[in-house]
């Protein structure tokens, strides 16, 4: 049982992971070592306190220096979901599962807007990780949709499964090459199904299908952590960061804007802060 | 008429000015170049992401270079009193006033506890502001509570005008040396005076006194600023910033702990992005 979990190495989980080491927190932190996309694609940030105009690239490097630096461990491992034990948190990779007595949140904010039918349909038919559900749709026919290139190689495991696979990208050049998936560019209009995912409409195009899979770098945080209030796609907190459950924090643009580095670390700063006490009170 | 009013060169003023600047609004900035006494004071900061490791003063010549290549002026002036105009800000700085639209409150906190009987008698005999009260006292008998030494040229300006001046400091080594001024170190029990100031408890002794004078680097919020509203000597904002006062932000320690650079320069940001907004809407 870890003290704490930290979902997402961008701005937020990094100042997170910066102060739970200052603290000496017996802490787990996954993320890609990429960081953000979003920082990676920043041209020039000229308003954040400490690095004069850095480009992406560069915030991201004194980013990383300074957590190797310090010698913090990032996992790179994509966390699925997350589940409230009552008293401690389960985080699930795959097959793995990590347990810690409090988690911040500071995935990210999805651009893409959830797909009508989506969360109705989430669970019965429609899925967010190609590693937990795709051996249900071996040899069976599947939508995919994917808003993130990163994502394509869930895309490749998918398409080895599936017998056909209908591929709604929202970006253009996909790289996935296969006879048996179909590709078009554009977002879904609508996911079909009453009790049951069954197909789904993009491009003006209506396809059936047996389970359509939504591929995006961020989880919709509800989706995340079941039971997890929020509001417009973002995760409700109060001024400590505090979300609706007990023991659980979140930080950065998850929580709303403006999404700003500067934002995201104060963020990340306030939800370790609260995650200690939170861990003091424990102890009593 | 500026657009807005920034009060404080700690962190979260810093952030705020650096994105006051990226947005391009017309703004004033005030505060110390020596930024916050408690950067310079910082031993080693292991968790400001973009940082590793500063000392205090690594920290602020980092944010000074930032501010200075940016061509940002921050005026050296100290604000006395703000007050709400009903639309618009206006900043006393001794003898000037400066308006403004808008006005974000980054002044820090003050760590000095309020003295039983100051604020029931603040503008009755208790002054925070040497320039501004001073001359009401000449010939007459003060006593003067100082808790930073930087602030030591006011209590010569006070004793060139005073009769007798009782000065307590809550640090050693005061270095004001006149004849006319009694020096204990300690930090005041009571201002007496039931509806006008008439004396003070320090060290034990009890005396009489025209006038007092509190210097502190950090006015308390309300005295600061009239009407707004504060709790445990912090001053109350939502997520965004927003103070009970429209088109009033606080940012910082001034708002409440976690006393961190990392918090302070997120909230400096997002009080910013909400000033931007407000200004907006009064365009429309």
């Amino acid at each position: 049982m870890y003290d704490l979990l930290i979902i997402g190495s961008g701005p937020a989980g990094i100042s997170a992971a910066l102060s739970a080491k200052a603290r000496d927190l017996d802490f787990l932190w996954f993320g890609p070592r990429g960081l953000s996309s979003k920082i990676t694609k920043a041209e020039r940030v000229i308003n954040y306190p400490g690095l004069p105009a850095v480009t992406g690239p560069e915030m991201r490097d004194a980013f990383l220096r300074q957590i190797d630096g310090l010698g913090i461990e990032l996992r790179e491992e994509r966390v699925n979901s997350i589940y409230d034990m009552g008293g401690y948190y389960t985080a699930v990779v795959n097959d793995k599962m990590y347990d810690g007595r409090t988690v911040i949140l500071a995935a990210g904010v999805s651009g893409s807007r959830e797909i009508p039918g989506e969360s109705r349909l989430l669970g019965k038919g429609v899925s967010y990780c190609a590693t937990c559900d795709g051996e249900l749709y071996r040899g069976k026919r599947i939508a995919v949709v994917c808003t993130d290139p990163g994502l394509e190689e869930e895309i490749e495991f998918l398409a080895g499964l599936a017998a056909e696979v209908f591929l709604c990208t929202s970006y253009k050049d996909c790289g996935v090459r296969r006879d048996n998936v179909r590709h078009v560019v554009g977002y879904p209009a609508e996911i079909l199904g009453e009790n049951r995912a069954s197909g789904m409409v993009c491009g003006g195009e209506t396809v059936e299908a047996d389970g359509i899979f939504c591929l995006r770098p961020c989880v919709a945080p509800a989706a995340l952590l079941p039971g997890l209030k929020a509001e417009d796609g973002h995760i409700q907190v109060d001024r400590q960061q505090r979300t609706n459950l007990l023991g659980c924090f979140a930080a950065g643009d998850c929580t709303g804007r403006p999404y700003q580095y500067a934002k995201a670390v104060g963020e990340g700063n306030v939800a370790l802060h609260s995650a200690v006490e939170y861990l003091k009170k424990l102890e009593v």
